[in-house]
């Protein structure tokens, strides 16, 4: 996949007045001008009657740029998401699949079952697969019929009823498939990898001119997603990593001289390592892989050890996967252990950092020093059902992708931005993750 | 106290191109002009100095209106929260305190813990009371000695370690215990009329021409503020009234026409109903105070149940504490008890639709409809500490109060404003308070 | 039914040396001489091959006098719980129904999810059906087909999912469903007014002399059953009110001359309210039916009120609520408000409490003395699933029950007595539950 | 120690008729035999004064064996624990202490806390110290003065507030540090070798002629102790284990042929595994140290796991820490790592049975099969509070500890006999523990 080409097709910007940019999203009319409209079937819905002006203007708008200063510019701007007065699918038309790849995150069973509940009860809509595990399982699998029923108690379990799996993404068999089943609603739920593979099914969708939106729902427990204020399943991952820091901590204070060591998600970002930190006010140092750090001499990690045990007598250390990675490696070439696979493989940063810190403090006093590893709570994190307030998120995004998908948007992707619920184009989203920085933290 | 009054005083308004406005909060210089300013101690701090620009720019605003049209107005800001390069205090001249009035909210204990932990190691202030009991422990009681030790393990607690009360709102009193106890920062957590209490005592200390800055911490488990995106607590508060709809789900599951009848806290707004509805995916039927209904006759609520109960044999309605008290009110009026108090006193709402629904059904059939009511868990959802996001949300509040106060800023509640923490002027925050409506739920 | 008619029948008691008395429980053979036994399927199952000596012994009995004198009498012994090297049944003979009766309890979906996987995994049996919503289900509504599938993840929920009712029992119908169906074993699961009426069902089904195997599992969340330890969903119960009794210590806490009450299940036995205050330990008053109180004068509940507060400033109070209902019925009747219906109708102890204490504590002084109500967290405690604890004691108990009818045992309840699992005739289970004592607390 | 040393000494049967023996413990008069007795202060105690016989008969004691045959023998018997109507000990002139040593167990700080209010409110005891860090502090360490206002919140958390460590017991250091400073009770909570420790500082202190009763209260979340029914913190740790179970099932079904592999703590024995997997019922294979197994062949593990995945599609395997040790050695031993320490290193047999099931399935099809480690929750396990059964049950352990050490009698370990609380002599709960059978699992 050529980004570059990817964004070429993609990118539609408007300007404004006081430096306002729109950059919107595709529509099925970008290469489909004659298709009809009807009316949006949710204004005959009696639970919507009551409320008036319930359809997003066709002009609103969300700012990217929050903090300004007087007569600053305006800056970047996504379209908003929500119901439209009009739509480009029949209820009896719609053949809708949703698809979840890569790791489990809470939250994921919501997504589907309000994409299901969704499309059914606002729109109508009575035809809806499952894609069973994965990418791979549009052209090897067999599919689920997904009903309100069959979706009614999910979002109180953890994991995919779908099934997940890595990779399998193969464009052309997957878009036959759609062609083949008459598919014309794609959802994809998942991370980074996953909505670039949305992005090409989009473009080959796209290149055949077939009448099919293609809507990505982003997935990162680590919610390292620019763009969006933050991704679904990230608070409860949260609320369940202090629970792994909480027992360091208790562990800690009830021996002499004991650091407990809790290491958390986050292979390029520390946001549950930071946010986790923040929520359980027990912790003396966090170290992510934006903010690199070393481990002897001033104002290295050994010192601030030593410190900390003389002032409170124990101490706790969260640790991102992704942290010190460049210090491990080093660590492994000078134990001439190479890495054999062209990719980056992660070294156990928590195990890694625990031995460190125990042959130091030998070292330095042979005394009654305890180091011991709190183990990786990662699979209790992930597996668990989304908590209330990743419940709502998770209605309200999987909500925002059907009336994008409804309403003819494709080649989008959804998410909160300063709070509004907007459509994104697959680029953006892809191309900012590519340039994370520490500032972000700061930013959020 | 005049609404008016204040808000003359108060307001500090100032205007740029398209549109923009600016609505500042008051300054300590505004009326003592000539006071010192001193670098503020975070740059020699060693925890800071890896990022670069932690400084807030003076400059900074916060833009409220995040939905926007193309060429449309810039609309109304709030200045960016945060530490500043310069501040107004010196470390040892400080002495701080802190009051926490009105009903129990999750993350009390983490804003005063945060509060404390912010002044301390932050900016090096070691002079910080705890007034007890709310605003009458001014002027009838002892004050705690408040130190990072002292707070160190609260914020796993409900509850206020402050204690709390009602009323008791002696201006002069007050001010006069501020003053002969050399108080210069006052930090007042509590609800609405709190806040107006405290707008009070800010107008006072500013008429007598102390140095002292007065900051608000806004409360309400209700998240019935305007301007801020939420209230802290909420978050929690949400998560646990879902545990009682989940009891009321599977009691109105196990029988025959079972209806569960869950009463939630909301007097003027039902945020927590709506949430925890929309969290919970259980619930049938959602009742608030800003959405009118009936019973009777078609488009009724009895209506209503009788579809659902023959759709699906069994059903569970949310109900706001405020909600209906129209019709509750004619209810007693009909019975001939009146309202003696002159307070609009709202009776349990919970009861008495329970009563109404078990009458009709009666009525309409002789037969086995059971109504249960799960009892008003209010109480369980007050006393519960914070959850990891409130617990995130307590810090960040807590620390912009404190850096606005340090910066010199005085008569301002903090609080997010589409995801940034503003400080925004009393009046701002109180006056809209006043005109809550139906359409906030949409626009959240 | 004649109580006495019943224990005449199904007494069968057996004596031994040093006062050595067994209550046997009836068997099939003792009607139906010539019934052929089977070897139990289960010395086939791999998963018991490593185990020696699997089978319980014919002889073995357990005591349940458990605290003796050296030379003292043996006591009453019952009939030990376990699979039999004999069965009187082929498993594809077996045609098995499960009903649950009464009110929600914690762990009930565990007990018929165990009964149906004991029946299929541990038997070969695979005829197993649920009576829908209690006895009344057998004649006048469809019945579930039971699988391993189909109740494989039920125990994660509280409620039923065969639904409940109470009455509705109408021996002969039940028995002729039970005869016109060909069912011949029947799983009742419900309180002392079920097991009576499993107790008559096992009278007709012996009258008419079928082979059907009668057999009771006790629920009672209130744990108020004599000969067993105690009865499933207690610990859940007891986990769940302790949260109710935290947060109304934290309210109590907050304020001052606080004080919190908590009303508990336990109509005639206080051991959830005894069990949750020795839990939280938060508690410095826990009134219960076993014994009386009184609220006025010296060793009253109003004095020791004023004490506490005096000396703590604040009090939790956890009342049962069948607690004090003679002072009820007493301010009840001075208020002329008679009980037309002939039971006796509980009031609301919770709030008579309350408002006695409200009334008393103004009286004596017109201050700041504030009461609150924690409402009854009943129906939340009634209506979650069972916690691990109970979860382990429900497998036991449901594979008890199964062991016991498949070895031809019938006519009885089953249950741990002092730690091990034992077989129970219904005379024995219900006669004794109607003289309870307030010594049973101190002899648990 | 020389064990047939202590168990001479400590040995105290008596027997009776029908095969009665009692094992009893030891009591100050046996070699102080003038000391002079008190009416026990509960007489006096308002709390108590409802209850009629409210103090535990000399002669009672507590039948081991528990289930019997009509004429067989009726086995060993203990000491009912429980107070007495003569104490030893005058309030004022008690002087206690508590320590607590080995790893961290829930409950730990309820013992503590009820040793405390149980000393002080039941029999008027002011002066009890805490031993900081385990047994070395009785000679290393500054002690802590404990109230029932220090210790009052202290069973909310997980961990010891006394702190622990593991070693360090020097008889006669800690002799001389009871001598010195006049403690005349001392509690030691702790394990196997904690209870050793404690047999020697009893036979020391009888050595000397000191009036000191040592009371042991038995730690181990494993449960691995015979004769009492289960040890604190068991019900606690199997609730949590249950979680990660959960969270394994939960990857295992979102995954084709997913395994998740849990590793429970158990060295010795696999209550909690086994446990666990009965209160989950998720898992499908649960592997303890009782219980031998293979990999390869007819019958292995292996052929077991492809079973299941041909069945199901995932499956979940727990693994207590000391299962398979035998395999482990021999995979460690052919690869050349032998273990240079005298002691038995347990290797960590999570990783060693997912490498060896990782590699087999790939050699036997090279497809999808994935293998996941569900990280080891042990710290989680052991770091969290006592739930409401444990809390109950440490209570209870506490207060038989103090009435026990009250009433004279020393050398002595306590916990529930079929229920009801025994004091056990320190030989029996010892000497037992090293003949730890599988046959238990069955039993219990």
């Amino acid at each position: 996949m050529a980004d570059g080409g990817c964004a070429a097709i993609n990118t539609k910007i408007e300007e404004g007045e006081g430096g306002y940019i729109l950059e919107d999203v595709p529509h099925l009319t970008d290469y489909l001008p004659s298709l009809l409209t009807y009316p949006n079937p949710l204004q005959d819905n009696p639970a919507y009657s009551v409320v008036k002006q319930y359809f997003v203007d066709v002009d609103d708008t969300v700012a990217q740029k929050i903090v300004v200063h007087k007569n600053g510019d305006r800056g970047i701007h996504f379209r908003r998401a929500g119901p439209r007065q009009k739509v480009y699918f029949k209820s009896d038309e719609v053949h809708a699949c949703i698809v979840t790849c890569g790791g489990l995150c809470p939250g994921l069973n919501t997504v589907i079952r309000e994409i299901v509940c969704g499309l059914h009860y606002m729109y109508g809509v009575s035809k809806i697969i499952g894609i069973d595990g994965g990418y791979m399982g549009f052209y090897s699998k067999n599919t689920v019929t997904l009903t309100p029923k069959v979706v009614n108690d999910i979002h109180k379990r953890g994991g995919t009823v779908l099934g997940t799996s890595r990779g399998g993404h193969d464009t052309s068999k997957i878009v036959d498939s759609i062609q083949d089943r008459g598919i014309n609603q794609v959802y994809v739920i998942g991370g980074d990898g996953t909505q670039k593979g949305a992005a090409v099914i989009y473009e080959e969708v796209r290149r055949r001119g077939l009448k099919v939106s293609v809507a990505g729902i982003p997935k990162t427990i680590d919610n390292d997603i620019p763009v969006i204020d933050r991704s679904f399943g990230f608070d409860t991952a949260v609320e369940e990593a202090q629970r792994a820091i909480n027992a360091a901590h208790v562990e800690a204070e009830s021996t002499e001289n004991g650091i407990g060591v809790v290491k958390l998600m986050g292979r390029y970002s520390g946001f549950i390592a930071m946010y986790a930190t923040l929520a359980s006010r027990d912790v003396d140092c966090c170290l992510i892989p934006e903010s690199p750090f070393f481990l002897e001499g001033k104002g290295g990690l050994f010192q601030f050890i030593r410190k900390r045990l003389k002032e409170n007598g124990h101490m706790v250390i969260v640790i991102a996967e992704g942290a010190g990675q460049d210090l491990l490696t080093e660590s492994m070439q000078s134990m001439g252990q190479q890495d054999a696979s062209g990719n980056k493989q992660l070294q156990d940063v928590g195990f890694w950092i625990s031995h460190r810190i125990k042959v130091h403090t030998f070292a330095i006093r042979a005394s009654s020093l305890t180091v011991m590893i709190v183990a990786d709570p990662t699979y209790m994190i992930r597996a668990i059902p989304g908590n209330a307030s990743d419940n709502v998120y998770c209605t309200l995004l999987a909500q925002s992708a059907v009336h994008g998908a409804m309403a003819g948007y494709t080649g989008f992707t959804c998410g909160p931005v300063n709070g509004r619920h907007s459509y994104i184009p697959f680029n953006v989203s892809i191309a900012l993750s590519l340039s994370l920085s520490p500032s972000r933290i700061g930013m959020k």
